[in-house]
């Protein structure tokens, strides 16, 4: 078989399942990515859970998300994190290195690796020839812990790329040509792999853009081959060594075709509130603006900001302009300053930010009321920014700072000058101390989890019950995103372990009185929430699940999921179901009373079933997508509960019976009288053991073999 | 009469008064300075008072303070104060633009010139031969409008400045030894002046370190001579014609005497939670630090960062250590990026925050809790990091980047390297339009103000009642700060121009029951709080004073008060009285019931009078320090009850009706049927009338005349 790069990267982590689009699959995971804001719920978890050492080949923890502190959170999350990267044996990438994605690119991603993040752009380092998702947090929790990753074998949709971009045409227009034409759904259970002639000039940080906001199109991830650019890439960064080839074979095959000629690509601007609101400048040209902002995973790179430099180089964006300035690595802004770009910015009256995710996730620079803010970052969903009431448009650095410096929307094309065409050092600054290493696990034991007041335990979930008899508390529309669920943003984020407290901001956009009603459901059995298509779409946060799981939500029912949404629900043990006939969307009000009976058989023996409508006698049919083992999940109340009960069950093996490691699925035998803790025979790491499951995963060893050989 | 400088700088401002300590003195405004956090409510009182235009030489408003953005709220209030800028002709300084001090000195500082500051460390401007002081903002809307800034006259404290700093000491060690020996109200009544031969290795900048700090002292301010280093500062500024010479003269006197010996100095630090409690390195030494923070206008200079480039240089300081370094204005980060100290700081670990106060006023990098902090800003009163919990010490720069490299508290004199003494760039970056300039009047009087959802007008105060009858809501120990009687912070500040809002955080850090015990009372008559010695300490926010007076503080009762806390007490209305017998103090309890009986009549008769505690049938005697017109105007209830009255008044005039102009105190005659206007025949400004009144004025026209020629 003549297989293209994402075939080739999950055939060579696959532990169960067939490589048939729609069919579960489940894949070995070989480095994750967590951040602060997902981050510290995982290592909770990871406590929770009992886990002694990560299992993956490379895990980092970045802070980058909530580094302004504005009081002790931040910073108590930030020691909280360093303590368990020190316990669980994990990278850490300190405050002010910079973001996750270009920083993971830099010091740790390796052609033909899967990476799975609890950051929805972790599918940014696809463009390194590797397999990246973003998921929940939970999911990178179980990951890091050694258990696959179980996820719907995607299309696979090649898109060849020719000819060259023109002058003033960067990258970003694209990614943002896809969501011209694919919208925000338009990725939906797809993996999108670039090829063809028009990759040879771009770089590996172009491809880092364009794969970075396939997150927009909702697509699975995004692939690029590994080639000479990427072995360019490693080389500049001290690790050619970490380079392999990963080529697509001549003659593959693509599930779906598209084609771009980049020649005809001209400077795209997403309007206002949603990435997929595309149209070309010219459109909007002349509209005033208020800020310009440089910046973020969807714009990280050096030659983002040269070119922006270069633009703005001897004259001054005008007085009512806000020209901000996000370095998105340590690395980079170091470079930036060294080539002189930096005292350009300042010079032109840029704001200079520590690096970091900054106002991309709505910590800082909110822009003002009602005036027109334009982004070089991944998404414009409304209130992201921090202002409720926001006008943000997504474009390229190029249409950005020509704007900044015309006071208005400007075509970079009208500009009054020759094209700057900038190019990465030949020798950037490398920095290889730049992540703390993992310590040696016996040094690991002694480390204490550093916990400062805002930190608490994940509280007890009840399982799901065997009958829900709960009211639509919720009706919305299409396209609801996580970031409507769960605001980001400095009000929200700090409270992410403290669920009581986050839980107070759910469906807050939405409809401000949902936590007081929601609250008032709780202790009578919960609620349910009716939504329309692509219901949680963005990002990949898991409290958008968590904290509506808090206050009672049991089941959601739509037309249909964002995928990682839909994934955090099922490890929360939120029901999530959709219409079978979509236009039973429009019979259902806010207050309509569900009635879900035998709800255990129910879900065990098809997809489908039939929800009661109490107050209308109607009965609707309804469907879930739940795999065999997400049932037994959603049985027992969600992941953590699935894990415990697993762990509990581990404690009754006897000395000399026969288990499965859970850290690579390799058989061994109980070794000791407490009954959890093993030398595995395979990975001869530390696992949790299953006893009398072991027949079970017998390919699943088969698999891990395979890998290992 | 030999003078020093202080005194020939009171003399050439003088408009009413005498230069006897302790008098009143009225004094002519050449300048004033605002900041965003104040400014807003400046603006505001401007609008509510009529004004038409400043009066001033030059007025700046900054915008530095609250620059984070994190939702619309900081967006909102810079285009509120960019409008006002425009609307009252004032000079405007965009957010990045960097810290007030620093950069007004660079642009706009004028030796032997006043500058009244809405901000406690306007005193810095010192360092440049002005008489610069910090006062509540509505002392700035009335400097602004052109009337005198009224103070009792205080002693001037000659400070001889002998000897050569030592290598590793530098000029916040000077101004720490002064905190050593004086502590936090060593300086109350006082205008500190430094003079003799040690000033002459003292940079502009390094004065400015010293005078900044003199509020930490509870001076009036502080004043440094205008000599030739102030001459050469001004001219790599590209303003040398704005010098002046301005020297004490040979044999003046000064009312108290110090000395200092810069050669016996040596590295010295402020301990947790007061500026005062100063000890050497030394001591303190090998404590483990959390936090290392180079910036702020306590230590803005070039030198300051490139003195900690220097140390940290080639090395990384350890991965559990927080190194921020804030940057004070956009002209010396621009020069530290070309010198390459911003790369040496970015590699050694540093996190480079954007050019502003930042975390020095609780906005960003809040220390984690319990954990020690290094900071070279200049208050570490408790909480002001953000971080209630925290442990703030104040250092110099070497003392902060040594210890940042060892991760602990380290005297930088044990540092195994060279002293690196650093240098200004001979040719510093300059950029005279940094500053929106005023726009003329013509165009001004067509722009609207810019009003945000946040901002909002001063709501209407009632007048002194004749009889009080209210209970001590709060008993509170010495130096209580204005930053524990409301905080600063990201959670505070940004409700400033929204009164009802940011009073639910006043006292909050007392007595967090505070804000409903006084909600309960307002209704009642309102209510009293009782305090020790130096209340209200600090910053000169006069929301500490506006927010209690909306929740109904009548009368606070103190063994002192400190003289910007206490003006802005009078200015609101609010009654501030002394115990005569500093023991009546331990015999009052919260809950006491003070009753206060003819009393518009007993503060006009005299300055001592007697208040009853109802409940114990006690009477303490006690006294005011107001001074004719500050009776009027808390009889009026405050200062924009005063002048509203006065406006009214004028509208009373007819035409042709002799009248005084407010923003120069000439006579002029009426000139137009609305009865508020007219051109001023002496300053040829427009202000406001104030019919009946030109008896009582005519010595300030001839001050007037006297400053003009």
């Amino acid at each position: 078989m003549r297989m293209n790069v994402t075939q080739k990267l999950i055939k060579s982590h696959l532990l169960s399942g067939e490589m048939v689009s729609g069919r579960e699959i489940g894949l070995k995971i070989d480095q994750t990515l967590t951040q602060d804001a997902t981050g510290t719920m995982v290592m909770l978890e990871l406590e929770a859970m009992g886990i002694e050492r990560a299992q993956t080949e490379a895990s980092a923890q970045y802070v980058d998300h909530n580094v302004i502190q504005v009081d002790n959170k931040n910073a108590d999350d930030h020691l909280f994190l360093q303590s368990a990267t020190r316990r669980f044996g994990l990278y850490y990438s300190r405050p002010g290195n910079g973001v996750s994605h270009p920083v993971h690119m830099q010091r740790l991603a390796v052609p033909g690796k899967t990476l799975l993040g609890s950051d929805s752009h972790t599918c940014a380092n696809g463009c390194m020839g590797m397999l990246a998702m973003g998921a929940g947090g939970i999911d990178v929790a179980m990951a890091i812990a050694g258990e696959p990753i179980y996820i719907k074998m995607p299309q696979v949709w090649g898109v060849k790329l020719t000819g060259e971009l023109p002058e003033w045409v960067s990258a970003k227009d694209v990614i943002l040509e896809m969501l011209r034409r694919h919208d925000v759904k338009g990725g939906v259970g797809k993996i999108i792999e670039y090829y063809g002639p028009g990759l040879e000039n771009l770089s590996a940080m172009d491809r880092h853009v364009i794969a970075n906001m396939g997150a927009e199109l909702g697509a699975t991830t995004t692939v690029f081959p590994s080639d000479g650019e990427i072995r360019h890439f490693l080389k500049t960064q001290g690790r050619e060594g970490d380079w392999v080839e990963l080529l697509a074979d001549e003659g593959a095959e693509y599930d779906l075709h598209e084609e771009i000629n980049l020649s005809e690509l001209e400077p795209l601007i997403a309007l206002p509130s949603s990435p997929g609101n595309v149209v070309t400048v010219r459109e909007v040209a002349d509209e005033p603006i208020y800020q310009s902002y440089i910046g973020s995973s969807a714009n990280p790179g050096y030659r983002d900001f040269a070119v922006a430099s270069k633009i703005v180089e001897g004259n001054r964006v005008p007085d009512n302009v806000s020209f901000d300035i996000n370095p998105t690595s340590r690395q980079l802004l170091t470079d930036l300053v060294k080539e002189g770009h930096i005292a350009n910015l300042l010079t032109a009256g840029g704001r200079l930010h520590q690096a970091g995710c900054n106002g991309c996730i709505g910590m800082g620079q909110a822009p003002a009321t009602h005036e027109n803010s334009l982004r070089t970052t991944p998404r414009n969903f409304p209130g992201r920014s921090g202002t409720l009431e926001d006008k943000v448009f997504l474009c390229s650095p190029e249409t950005a700072a020509a704007s900044a410096l015309a006071g208005k929307i400007t075509d970079p094309r009208t500009l009054n000058m020759p094209y700057p065409r900038v190019h990465d050092p030949e020798e950037p600054t490398v920095d290889v101390k730049l992540l703390d290493e993992p310590i040696p696990l016996e040094e690991a034991r002694k480390v204490e989890l550093h916990k400062g007041p805002n930190i608490a335990s994940i509280p007890d979930m009840d399982p799901l019950h065997d009958r829900l008899e709960v009211p639509v508390l919720l009706k919305m529309k299409d396209n609801i995103s996580t970031d409507e669920i769960l605001a980001g943003g400095a009000r929200v984020l700090p409270y992410r372990s403290n669920l009581p407290e986050i839980s107070k901001f759910a469906f807050e956009i939405v409809d401000p009185t949902y936590y007081k009603r929601a609250m008032e459901q709780r202790g009578a059995g919960g609620h349910a929430v009716v939504a329309g298509y692509n219901y949680g779409q963005g990002s990949s946060r898991e409290h958008a699940a968590l904290a509506p799981r808090y206050l009672g939500l049991r089941v959601a029912l739509a037309k249909d999921f964002a995928r990682i949404h839909w994934q955090n629900l099922v490890n929360f043990g939120i029901l999530p179901v959709t219409f079978m006939n979509p236009e039973d969307y429009d019979a259902l009000e806010q207050g309509d009373i569900l009635v879900l009976e035998n709800l255990k058989e129910k879900i065990r023996n098809g997809n489908e079933f039939m929800i009661s409508v109490k107050n209308s006698n109607r009965r609707i049919p309804v469907q879930h997508a739940l795999s065999p083992r997400q049932i037994e999940i959603m049985i027992e109340g969600g992941l953590i509960n699935w894990v415990k009960k697993n762990n509990e069950n581990a404690g009754n093996a006897d000395v000399g019976e026969k288990v499965v490691c859970s850290a690579c699925h390799g058989t061994g035998k109980q070794s000791d009288e407490e009954g959890w803790q093993y030398a595995c025979t395979v990975c001869n790491g530390t696992g949790y053991v299953t006893p009398g499951d072991t027949t079970a995963r017998v390919a699943d060893v088969d698999a891990t073999k395979r890998i290992l050989d």
